[in-house]
């Protein structure tokens, strides 16, 4: 009987923790004899740094919990492991795999987005390479929708139903003065602008909506912006605008970048993007003479527990179990997907793909799905988005607050 | 028969729209012809702007929503009206006067924090003293909790309950990459710090909760700050500081005001405050070689009906009712307060007092509820904080997002 271990990667959801209790429970039903849990991903896991996760879930209300808990339980990293073909890479793949070995891994389960499915399919491929049959299968997860094969990503049908929810309650707070009031709400998506078109689920019989939409597939051009913001105010006093931390310029700079921000850089070179709607509140305060706010959701929209889809919920546990199942099916450098059988009724199920299908690649925001002058989403999108953000799960309240479950490094 | 009208003034809470259901359920109660809700507060009742209340709420549903319905249904301002003694004001007051008993009202409430109760109050003096007997009663409501005489205010609960999940999830989030991190969260209030203080509510069995708390109460200085955070380091790596909006250096300018944003004053002289936190994140980052991150709570922390305290829900119900109660009992120039029974089990009702006994008064956190070197919250500020944070009014979800009930102006 073989071990099984699992690491979380990149940026936190609040539905993460519940493809891990999916892969934990399935790996379980199928006699792994322990499931670790690397600590901080692969670079803890480098470090010496894994948990026994049976010590830490002992009841059935602690994986419960864990459904329910935002954020990384195992920690997260950003590490970008050495190329294949890296001469002084090898000695890091070596200890990976002497590692594995000696805690008898059969199965190694990887959560994470594009950045951490190169990992997996580094691993993958170097296991084979190197005649282990230890099994790597990668479980999708970030709240950007930005994979490619997969009809989306666990995590973001959880953002996208919070930032719709906000946006539902930003658009009521902006209103109330009853006067010429521009509000811009910053929204995650460095590249894709999924998360900032899910602003316009807000709009329905309750709720007028976002004015306008701006994702970073479209390039941006800040006069333009001013212009359309102009002609929006002639029409009513308070505008609500979603526009994504991404968006760029016709010459490839961000349009935070014109603000005068220090901007720090992580591992994957990925600059650290905040500012553009304090940047845009900026000019148009300037140029229209107009009272604005600047919000950004920051970190709040991907751990948002508390608001999260139970659709979401329910297939970041169901991919988790399916990593299991197809590990111990004997796949091995695959990531599992999820395919939408229809809309309405809205179905969907999961299926096996090649890490190297997804890894690295980002999936952008159809511009097919917004009008023609690229300020709303259209139906298809809203068709698209809106099961996605269907039903709830209550989280537990103690003590006034949600409940949690955490590794307490003290204990 | 005569009728009663109704107004909604300064900053929006989660709650303030269920005092509005307080007022017009128990007016219509006592048989009130008409419930009148000037839009925009004073100021568009002014403008001759206001509506008939009944045929907007014409369903028990339509009630209900109204309660959990964030930000201000009737809108609002922030509108001064003229001194007593300004011999120019006393047009503006004969307006009103006329207008009300053009509208036959016998009953006029106004549901507003500090700079709302300087205009009943004045009100009230107006009118008694010109042999008006319209009964002008005020309700509060502020989340900044800064009102003299009542024990909180409705609002206050509300936000505190939010403030605590989200600095709950931010923490569980910021710990994710196991390296040295330092985030501060900004929370509104101005001069008073009851809503920065709620942050305390985050700790718990189940979670670390925030390693540092600023209050405006606490004259701030900025190397003092950079080495408490360096010591605080020494012990753990993901620091979560919560920082108030308003908080002061010792010569009494505003943190914020260290930043080069630009910054506009509304008519009661409060400049916009926002910027504390990207501010100290900045000087954090060039001291201390570190991560940082800001986050602005921003406007979400008074609009956040879907986390909406049950106690505060219905306590802001209870003072509206409370109010009209009052009112047409022959109470005039009075303010409905909360009294505090007993803290365990938690038993709260309501009181009268003279308006002028709270108009233009702010109440701060009182310093022996923070430790000696005021950087946390004792039990104190938790026993009292508490109780008003508990139980749930589950949002009515719709389309998965709670729904809302507002006026469409295009009607």
């Amino acid at each position: 009987m073989k071990n099984a271990i699992v690491g979380q990667s990149g940026g936190p959801t609040s539905v993460i923790n519940s493809s891990l209790a999916g892969v934990y429970e399935s790996c379980k039903e199928r006699d792994a004899k322990h499931v670790y849990g690397m600590r901080n991903g692969i670079q803890g896991f480098l470090e010496g740094r894994y948990i026994d996760l049976g010590e830490h879930l002992k009841t059935a209300l602690d994986i419960e919990s864990l459904k329910r808990t935002p954020s990384s339980f195992l920690g997260s990293c950003r590490y970008k492991l050495p190329e294949l073909d890296d001469p002084k890479g090898s000695v890091i793949y070596e200890k990976i795999m002497r590692e594995l070995e000696m805690l008898e891994v059969g199965y190694f389960f990887y959560i994470g987005g594009n950045d951490s499915m190169d990992t997996i399919n580094k691993l993958a491929i170097y296991g084979q390479a190197h005649g282990s049959d230890i099994r790597f299968i990668g479980v999708p997860k970030t709240i950007d929708n930005d994979l490619e094969i997969t009809d989306h990503t666990p995590g973001y049908g959880s953002a996208a139903k919070y930032i719709a929810c906000v946006t539902k309650e930003i658009v009521r707070d902006a209103c109330v003065y009853g006067v010429k009031y521009v509000t811009i709400i910053e929204i995650m998506g460095r590249n894709a602008g999924w998360l900032t078109a899910a602003a316009s689920l807000a709009k329905g019989e309750d709720c007028e909506g976002v004015d306008m939409i701006c994702l970073p597939e479209v390039p941006f051009n800040v006069d333009r912006f001013v212009e359309k913001v102009r002609k929006l105010q002639e029409k009513k006093e308070s505008i609500v605008i979603a526009v994504s931390e991404g968006v760029k310029l016709e010459d490839g700079r961000y349009v935070c970048e014109l603000s005068d921000d220090a901007r720090s850089v992580d591992a994957f070179g990925h600059m650290q993007l905040t500012g553009t709607a304090r940047y845009l509140c900026n000019v148009i305060a300037r140029n229209l003479k107009t009272k604005t706010r600047a919000i950004e959701l920051s970190t709040l929209q991907r751990c948002a527990g508390h608001m999260a889809s139970r659709t979401d919920i329910t297939e970041a546990y169901q991919v988790g179990g399916a990593a299991a199942k197809a590990a111990f099916e004997g796949q091995s450098g695959k990531v599992v997907t999820l395919k939408r059988i229809s809309n309405a009724p809205y179905q969907c199920t999961t299926e096996l793909h090649p890490i190297s299908e997804v890894a690295n690649l980002e999936k952008k925001v159809p511009l097919e799905w917004m009008n023609d002058n690229h300020t709303q989403m259209r139906k298809p999108f809203l068709d698209y988005a809106r099961p996605l953000i269907q039903a709830e799960l209550t989280p537990i309240f103690v003590n006034g607050t949600p409940y949690h479950i955490y590794i307490d490094e003290k204990k």
